[in-house]
Protein backbone atom coordinates (compact mmCIF):
# COMPACT_ATOMS: atom_id res chain seq x y z
CA UNK A 1 0.00 0.00 0.00
CA UNK A 2 2.70 2.46 0.73
CA UNK A 3 4.70 1.49 -2.34
CA UNK A 4 1.47 2.51 -4.38
CA UNK A 5 1.23 5.49 -2.53
CA UNK A 6 4.15 6.72 -3.34
CA UNK A 7 3.37 5.80 -7.29
CA UNK A 8 4.38 8.97 -9.34
CA UNK A 9 1.72 9.04 -10.77
CA UNK A 10 -0.91 8.49 -8.01
CA UNK A 11 0.81 10.70 -5.67
CA UNK A 12 0.90 13.69 -7.63
CA UNK A 13 0.40 15.34 -4.99
CA UNK A 14 -3.63 16.24 -6.29
CA UNK A 15 -6.95 14.55 -7.24
CA UNK A 16 -5.82 11.38 -8.38
CA UNK A 17 -4.17 10.32 -5.44
CA UNK A 18 -6.95 11.83 -2.72
CA UNK A 19 -9.42 9.57 -5.02
CA UNK A 20 -7.79 7.07 -4.96
CA UNK A 21 -6.99 6.77 -1.06
CA UNK A 22 -10.57 7.59 -0.32
CA UNK A 23 -11.54 4.31 -2.26
CA UNK A 24 -8.65 1.97 -1.11
CA UNK A 25 -9.87 3.24 2.56
CA UNK A 26 -13.57 1.48 1.25
CA UNK A 27 -14.22 -1.71 2.91
CA UNK A 28 -13.43 -4.47 0.72
CA UNK A 29 -11.77 -2.52 -1.61
CA UNK A 30 -7.78 -2.97 -1.84
CA UNK A 31 -4.84 -0.42 -3.38
CA UNK A 32 -5.46 -2.14 -6.59
CA UNK A 33 -9.78 -2.00 -7.01
CA UNK A 34 -9.21 1.16 -5.97
CA UNK A 35 -6.89 2.33 -8.90
CA UNK A 36 -9.18 0.35 -11.50
CA UNK A 37 -11.95 1.99 -9.96
CA UNK A 38 -10.13 5.70 -9.68
CA UNK A 39 -9.22 5.02 -13.73
CA UNK A 40 -12.71 3.79 -14.33
CA UNK A 41 -14.11 6.91 -12.96
CA UNK A 42 -11.15 8.92 -15.05
CA UNK A 43 -12.65 7.02 -18.16
CA UNK A 44 -16.52 7.24 -17.74
CA UNK A 45 -18.80 9.91 -18.66
CA UNK A 46 -17.87 13.22 -16.28
CA UNK A 47 -21.60 14.18 -15.65
CA UNK A 48 -21.89 10.87 -14.06
CA UNK A 49 -19.02 11.22 -11.55
CA UNK A 50 -20.83 14.54 -11.40
CA UNK A 51 -24.10 13.45 -10.38
CA UNK A 52 -22.62 10.95 -8.17
CA UNK A 53 -20.69 13.47 -6.46
CA UNK A 54 -24.06 15.35 -5.97
CA UNK A 55 -25.87 12.19 -4.56
CA UNK A 56 -22.96 11.31 -2.14
CA UNK A 57 -23.15 15.38 -1.10
CA UNK A 58 -27.26 15.01 -0.65
CA UNK A 59 -26.76 11.60 1.10
CA UNK A 60 -24.55 13.36 4.07
CA UNK A 61 -27.41 16.20 4.63
CA UNK A 62 -30.70 14.50 3.50
CA UNK A 63 -30.63 11.01 5.09
CA UNK A 64 -31.07 10.79 8.96
CA UNK A 65 -32.87 7.55 11.04
CA UNK A 66 -36.22 7.26 10.76
CA UNK A 67 -38.47 9.07 13.74
CA UNK A 68 -40.03 5.80 14.07
CA UNK A 69 -37.84 2.56 13.29
CA UNK A 70 -34.89 4.02 13.37
CA UNK A 71 -33.49 2.87 9.78
CA UNK A 72 -31.95 5.34 7.15
CA UNK A 73 -34.08 7.50 5.54
CA UNK A 74 -34.59 11.16 4.08
CA UNK A 75 -38.25 11.82 5.13
CA UNK A 76 -39.48 12.11 8.61
CA UNK A 77 -40.56 8.68 8.55
CA UNK A 78 -39.05 6.01 6.29
CA UNK A 79 -40.77 4.60 3.35
CA UNK A 80 -41.70 0.99 4.93
CA UNK A 81 -43.13 3.06 8.25
CA UNK A 82 -45.23 5.56 6.41
CA UNK A 83 -47.24 2.59 3.85
CA UNK A 84 -50.21 2.04 4.67
CA UNK A 85 -49.86 -1.48 3.25
CA UNK A 86 -47.57 -3.02 5.93
CA UNK A 87 -48.71 -4.22 9.07
CA UNK A 88 -48.29 -2.05 11.88
CA UNK A 89 -49.43 -4.18 14.36
CA UNK A 90 -46.05 -6.67 13.20
CA UNK A 91 -42.93 -5.46 14.56
CA UNK A 92 -39.37 -6.95 13.30
CA UNK A 93 -36.52 -5.88 15.75
CA UNK A 94 -33.05 -6.08 13.87
CA UNK A 95 -29.36 -5.03 15.07
CA UNK A 96 -28.80 -3.22 11.82
CA UNK A 97 -29.89 -1.37 8.66
CA UNK A 98 -28.42 -3.89 6.22
CA UNK A 99 -30.56 -6.25 8.28
CA UNK A 100 -33.61 -4.70 7.26
CA UNK A 101 -32.67 -4.86 3.23
CA UNK A 102 -31.70 -8.82 3.83
CA UNK A 103 -35.31 -9.44 5.30
CA UNK A 104 -37.04 -7.26 2.39
CA UNK A 105 -35.15 -9.62 -0.07
CA UNK A 106 -36.69 -12.38 0.81
CA UNK A 107 -40.24 -10.86 0.11
CA UNK A 108 -42.01 -12.75 3.16
CA UNK A 109 -42.31 -10.10 5.66
CA UNK A 110 -45.02 -7.35 5.35
CA UNK A 111 -44.89 -5.83 9.07
CA UNK A 112 -42.94 -3.18 10.08
CA UNK A 113 -39.12 -2.83 11.95
CA UNK A 114 -36.94 -1.38 14.61
CA UNK A 115 -33.46 -0.86 14.61
CA UNK A 116 -31.23 -1.51 17.46
CA UNK A 117 -28.08 -0.20 16.17
CA UNK A 118 -25.66 -2.77 18.04
CA UNK A 119 -26.51 -5.47 20.15
CA UNK A 120 -25.79 -5.48 24.02
CA UNK A 121 -22.14 -6.15 24.70
CA UNK A 122 -21.61 -5.90 27.88
CA UNK A 123 -17.64 -6.80 27.74
CA UNK A 124 -17.63 -3.12 25.54
CA UNK A 125 -20.04 -1.39 27.92
CA UNK A 126 -22.47 -1.66 25.40
CA UNK A 127 -25.71 -1.87 27.29
CA UNK A 128 -29.20 -1.45 26.35
CA UNK A 129 -29.05 2.64 26.67
CA UNK A 130 -26.58 2.53 23.49
CA UNK A 131 -29.48 1.09 21.67
CA UNK A 132 -32.38 2.26 20.68
CA UNK A 133 -34.02 0.03 22.86
CA UNK A 134 -36.26 2.99 25.41
CA UNK A 135 -37.95 3.40 22.03
CA UNK A 136 -38.93 0.23 21.03
CA UNK A 137 -40.25 0.14 24.73
CA UNK A 138 -42.16 3.05 23.84
CA UNK A 139 -43.34 1.77 20.78
CA UNK A 140 -45.00 -1.35 22.26
CA UNK A 141 -46.53 0.07 25.37
CA UNK A 142 -48.79 2.39 22.79
CA UNK A 143 -50.18 -0.78 22.42
CA UNK A 144 -51.02 -1.25 18.72
CA UNK A 145 -48.61 -4.26 18.58
CA UNK A 146 -49.19 -8.02 18.86
CA UNK A 147 -46.00 -9.48 18.37
CA UNK A 148 -42.65 -8.34 18.04
CA UNK A 149 -39.98 -10.48 16.22
CA UNK A 150 -36.35 -10.78 17.98
CA UNK A 151 -34.67 -11.27 14.59
CA UNK A 152 -31.11 -10.26 16.17
CA UNK A 153 -28.11 -12.32 14.99
CA UNK A 154 -28.29 -15.97 15.47
CA UNK A 155 -24.88 -16.10 17.75
CA UNK A 156 -24.07 -15.36 21.22
CA UNK A 157 -24.78 -11.43 21.49
CA UNK A 158 -27.45 -11.69 19.06
CA UNK A 159 -29.15 -14.53 21.14
CA UNK A 160 -28.26 -12.13 24.70
CA UNK A 161 -29.76 -9.39 22.89
CA UNK A 162 -32.84 -10.94 21.81
CA UNK A 163 -33.26 -12.42 26.11
CA UNK A 164 -32.85 -9.17 27.18
CA UNK A 165 -35.59 -7.87 25.38
CA UNK A 166 -38.07 -10.41 25.84
CA UNK A 167 -37.28 -9.72 29.61
CA UNK A 168 -38.65 -5.94 29.22
CA UNK A 169 -41.33 -6.67 26.25
CA UNK A 170 -43.03 -9.80 27.78
CA UNK A 171 -44.59 -7.67 30.90
CA UNK A 172 -46.01 -5.05 29.02
CA UNK A 173 -48.07 -8.02 27.69
CA UNK A 174 -46.83 -8.36 24.31
CA UNK A 175 -46.04 -11.77 21.90
CA UNK A 176 -42.71 -12.32 21.57
CA UNK A 177 -41.22 -14.54 19.14
CA UNK A 178 -37.51 -15.01 18.12
CA UNK A 179 -36.49 -16.51 14.48
CA UNK A 180 -36.55 -20.25 13.96
CA UNK A 181 -32.90 -22.00 13.88
CA UNK A 182 -32.08 -25.02 12.05
CA UNK A 183 -30.90 -26.23 9.32
CA UNK A 184 -29.52 -23.49 5.99
CA UNK A 185 -32.09 -24.39 3.73
CA UNK A 186 -30.11 -25.73 0.39
CA UNK A 187 -27.08 -26.94 2.72
CA UNK A 188 -26.61 -30.79 3.47
CA UNK A 189 -26.62 -32.41 6.73
CA UNK A 190 -23.20 -33.64 5.81
CA UNK A 191 -21.79 -30.10 6.02
CA UNK A 192 -24.11 -28.91 8.89
CA UNK A 193 -22.09 -27.97 12.11
CA UNK A 194 -22.87 -29.54 15.59
CA UNK A 195 -24.36 -26.09 16.69
CA UNK A 196 -26.53 -25.84 13.55
CA UNK A 197 -27.85 -29.86 13.79
CA UNK A 198 -28.88 -29.59 17.82
CA UNK A 199 -30.99 -26.22 16.49
CA UNK A 200 -32.54 -28.82 13.68
CA UNK A 201 -33.25 -31.37 16.25
CA UNK A 202 -34.81 -29.06 18.84
CA UNK A 203 -36.87 -27.18 16.71
CA UNK A 204 -37.86 -30.25 14.62
CA UNK A 205 -42.07 -30.13 13.51
CA UNK A 206 -44.63 -32.19 12.78
CA UNK A 207 -45.37 -32.80 9.38
CA UNK B 1 -30.56 -6.71 -9.72
CA UNK B 2 -34.33 -5.67 -10.59
CA UNK B 3 -35.11 -7.36 -7.24
CA UNK B 4 -33.15 -4.86 -5.15
CA UNK B 5 -33.93 -1.43 -6.73
CA UNK B 6 -37.51 -2.61 -6.51
CA UNK B 7 -36.43 -2.45 -2.91
CA UNK B 8 -38.65 -0.54 -0.52
CA UNK B 9 -35.67 0.78 1.51
CA UNK B 10 -32.78 1.31 -1.90
CA UNK B 11 -36.05 2.44 -3.91
CA UNK B 12 -37.71 5.68 -1.64
CA UNK B 13 -37.06 7.09 -5.13
CA UNK B 14 -34.02 9.15 -3.63
CA UNK B 15 -30.60 9.68 -2.64
CA UNK B 16 -30.14 6.02 -1.41
CA UNK B 17 -30.99 4.40 -4.18
CA UNK B 18 -29.20 7.44 -6.49
CA UNK B 19 -25.78 6.61 -4.68
CA UNK B 20 -26.55 2.75 -4.76
CA UNK B 21 -27.42 2.40 -8.37
CA UNK B 22 -24.55 4.20 -9.42
CA UNK B 23 -21.87 2.26 -7.47
CA UNK B 24 -23.58 -0.71 -8.39
CA UNK B 25 -22.46 0.95 -12.28
CA UNK B 26 -18.77 0.64 -10.94
CA UNK B 27 -16.49 -2.45 -12.77
CA UNK B 28 -16.76 -5.36 -10.56
CA UNK B 29 -19.25 -3.93 -7.69
CA UNK B 30 -22.37 -6.04 -7.66
CA UNK B 31 -25.73 -5.08 -6.18
CA UNK B 32 -24.63 -6.52 -2.43
CA UNK B 33 -21.20 -4.77 -2.63
CA UNK B 34 -23.04 -1.53 -3.67
CA UNK B 35 -25.08 -2.09 -0.90
CA UNK B 36 -22.86 -2.15 1.77
CA UNK B 37 -20.36 0.21 0.38
CA UNK B 38 -23.71 2.53 0.56
CA UNK B 39 -24.40 1.39 4.72
CA UNK B 40 -20.27 2.21 4.69
CA UNK B 41 -20.62 5.81 3.27
CA UNK B 42 -23.88 6.13 5.57
CA UNK B 43 -21.96 5.19 8.91
CA UNK B 44 -18.63 7.01 7.96
CA UNK B 45 -18.20 10.31 9.21
CA UNK B 46 -19.68 12.67 6.95
CA UNK B 47 -16.32 15.11 6.23
CA UNK B 48 -14.68 11.91 4.70
CA UNK B 49 -17.92 11.10 2.24
CA UNK B 50 -17.94 15.20 1.69
CA UNK B 51 -13.95 15.79 0.75
CA UNK B 52 -14.64 12.47 -1.24
CA UNK B 53 -16.84 14.04 -3.26
CA UNK B 54 -15.45 17.23 -3.51
CA UNK B 55 -12.05 15.06 -5.10
CA UNK B 56 -14.60 13.97 -7.42
CA UNK B 57 -15.85 16.37 -8.56
CA UNK B 58 -11.80 18.23 -8.87
CA UNK B 59 -11.74 15.02 -10.83
CA UNK B 60 -13.93 16.01 -14.05
CA UNK B 61 -12.65 19.61 -13.81
CA UNK B 62 -8.85 19.17 -13.66
CA UNK B 63 -7.59 15.68 -14.53
CA UNK B 64 -6.77 15.74 -18.37
CA UNK B 65 -3.96 13.65 -20.62
CA UNK B 66 -0.39 14.91 -20.26
CA UNK B 67 0.36 17.17 -23.07
CA UNK B 68 3.73 15.41 -23.78
CA UNK B 69 3.14 11.00 -22.77
CA UNK B 70 -1.31 11.59 -22.49
CA UNK B 71 -1.09 9.89 -19.13
CA UNK B 72 -3.92 11.14 -16.62
CA UNK B 73 -2.57 14.40 -15.13
CA UNK B 74 -3.52 17.45 -13.48
CA UNK B 75 -1.04 19.64 -14.98
CA UNK B 76 0.12 20.68 -18.44
CA UNK B 77 2.86 18.01 -17.89
CA UNK B 78 2.80 14.60 -15.79
CA UNK B 79 4.69 13.94 -12.67
CA UNK B 80 7.17 11.79 -15.17
CA UNK B 81 7.26 13.85 -18.08
CA UNK B 82 8.61 17.16 -16.11
CA UNK B 83 10.66 14.89 -13.27
CA UNK B 84 14.41 16.27 -14.54
CA UNK B 85 15.50 12.68 -12.62
CA UNK B 86 13.71 10.55 -15.54
CA UNK B 87 15.72 9.81 -18.96
CA UNK B 88 14.41 11.54 -21.56
CA UNK B 89 16.22 9.66 -24.33
CA UNK B 90 13.81 6.50 -23.67
CA UNK B 91 10.48 5.94 -24.40
CA UNK B 92 8.23 3.48 -23.48
CA UNK B 93 4.89 3.25 -25.41
CA UNK B 94 2.00 1.68 -23.38
CA UNK B 95 -1.74 0.63 -24.36
CA UNK B 96 -3.52 2.23 -21.11
CA UNK B 97 -2.82 4.58 -18.34
CA UNK B 98 -2.88 1.70 -15.94
CA UNK B 99 0.14 0.15 -17.87
CA UNK B 100 2.04 3.14 -16.68
CA UNK B 101 1.14 2.56 -13.32
CA UNK B 102 1.96 -1.14 -13.32
CA UNK B 103 5.42 -0.18 -14.94
CA UNK B 104 6.04 2.17 -12.31
CA UNK B 105 5.29 -0.62 -9.11
CA UNK B 106 8.24 -2.75 -10.72
CA UNK B 107 10.81 0.07 -9.76
CA UNK B 108 12.78 -0.63 -12.45
CA UNK B 109 11.98 1.69 -15.43
CA UNK B 110 13.74 5.34 -15.45
CA UNK B 111 12.43 6.54 -19.19
CA UNK B 112 9.47 8.31 -20.17
CA UNK B 113 6.45 6.89 -21.46
CA UNK B 114 3.51 7.21 -23.84
CA UNK B 115 0.22 6.11 -23.69
CA UNK B 116 -1.38 4.93 -27.17
CA UNK B 117 -4.57 4.69 -25.44
CA UNK B 118 -5.60 2.04 -26.91
CA UNK B 119 -4.60 -0.85 -29.78
CA UNK B 120 -4.44 -1.15 -33.60
CA UNK B 121 -7.86 -3.37 -34.20
CA UNK B 122 -8.48 -3.24 -37.84
CA UNK B 123 -11.84 -5.31 -37.05
CA UNK B 124 -12.81 -2.69 -34.67
CA UNK B 125 -12.01 -0.25 -37.25
CA UNK B 126 -9.61 1.30 -34.90
CA UNK B 127 -6.94 2.51 -36.89
CA UNK B 128 -3.52 4.38 -36.37
CA UNK B 129 -5.65 7.85 -36.62
CA UNK B 130 -7.65 6.77 -33.36
CA UNK B 131 -4.30 6.07 -31.34
CA UNK B 132 -1.76 8.66 -30.36
CA UNK B 133 0.39 7.70 -33.49
CA UNK B 134 0.78 10.85 -34.74
CA UNK B 135 2.08 12.63 -31.51
CA UNK B 136 4.59 9.65 -30.66
CA UNK B 137 5.79 10.48 -34.16
CA UNK B 138 6.16 13.42 -33.41
CA UNK B 139 8.44 13.07 -30.06
CA UNK B 140 11.13 10.77 -31.62
CA UNK B 141 11.48 12.73 -34.54
CA UNK B 142 12.17 16.01 -32.92
CA UNK B 143 15.82 14.26 -32.13
CA UNK B 144 15.98 13.26 -28.43
CA UNK B 145 14.87 9.85 -27.32
CA UNK B 146 17.46 7.06 -28.65
CA UNK B 147 15.35 4.14 -27.85
CA UNK B 148 11.20 3.16 -27.81
CA UNK B 149 10.51 0.35 -26.17
CA UNK B 150 6.98 -1.56 -26.99
CA UNK B 151 5.01 -2.14 -23.95
CA UNK B 152 1.89 -3.34 -25.76
CA UNK B 153 0.33 -5.83 -24.66
CA UNK B 154 1.78 -9.27 -25.50
CA UNK B 155 -1.37 -10.95 -27.45
CA UNK B 156 -2.69 -10.74 -30.77
CA UNK B 157 -4.09 -6.76 -30.98
CA UNK B 158 -0.68 -6.02 -28.74
CA UNK B 159 1.91 -7.60 -31.24
CA UNK B 160 0.05 -6.12 -33.84
CA UNK B 161 0.11 -2.76 -32.80
CA UNK B 162 4.02 -3.13 -32.22
CA UNK B 163 4.39 -4.23 -35.60
CA UNK B 164 2.98 -1.68 -37.09
CA UNK B 165 4.61 0.91 -34.75
CA UNK B 166 7.82 -1.17 -35.43
CA UNK B 167 7.46 -0.13 -39.01
CA UNK B 168 7.20 3.25 -38.70
CA UNK B 169 9.39 3.97 -35.96
CA UNK B 170 12.27 2.37 -37.47
CA UNK B 171 12.93 4.83 -40.58
CA UNK B 172 13.29 7.59 -38.41
CA UNK B 173 16.76 6.33 -37.02
CA UNK B 174 15.46 5.15 -33.96
CA UNK B 175 15.73 1.68 -31.96
CA UNK B 176 13.29 -0.02 -31.49
CA UNK B 177 12.65 -2.85 -28.71
CA UNK B 178 9.90 -5.20 -27.20
CA UNK B 179 9.35 -6.32 -23.77
CA UNK B 180 10.64 -10.14 -23.35
CA UNK B 181 8.35 -13.19 -23.44
CA UNK B 182 8.63 -16.14 -21.86
CA UNK B 183 8.46 -17.95 -18.56
CA UNK B 184 6.60 -15.98 -15.77
CA UNK B 185 8.76 -15.12 -12.49
CA UNK B 186 7.83 -17.69 -9.85
CA UNK B 187 6.25 -19.65 -12.36
CA UNK B 188 6.61 -23.56 -12.65
CA UNK B 189 7.18 -25.79 -16.62
CA UNK B 190 4.33 -27.68 -15.09
CA UNK B 191 1.92 -25.05 -15.95
CA UNK B 192 3.13 -22.80 -18.62
CA UNK B 193 1.46 -23.12 -21.58
CA UNK B 194 2.93 -23.81 -25.00
CA UNK B 195 3.37 -20.36 -26.57
CA UNK B 196 4.66 -19.26 -23.00
CA UNK B 197 7.41 -22.14 -23.86
CA UNK B 198 7.59 -21.58 -27.26
CA UNK B 199 8.33 -17.58 -26.54
CA UNK B 200 10.72 -19.14 -23.60
CA UNK B 201 12.90 -21.42 -26.15
CA UNK B 202 13.36 -18.80 -28.60
CA UNK B 203 14.38 -16.03 -26.59
CA UNK B 204 16.57 -18.35 -24.39
CA UNK B 205 20.20 -16.32 -23.75
CA UNK B 206 23.69 -17.54 -22.65
CA UNK B 207 24.16 -18.08 -18.98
Amino acid sequence: MTKLVSDPILHQGGVLGRVWEHLNRWPGIGPKSAERLLYYLLSTDKSEVLDFARALQELTERIHPCRQCHHWTEHELCSICSDPKRDSTLLCVVEQPRDVIALERCGVYRGHYHVLWGRLAPLEGIGPERLTVDSLLRRVQEGRVREVILATNPNFEGDGTALYLSSVLTPVGVKVTRLARGLPSGSTLEFANSAMLADALEGRRAL
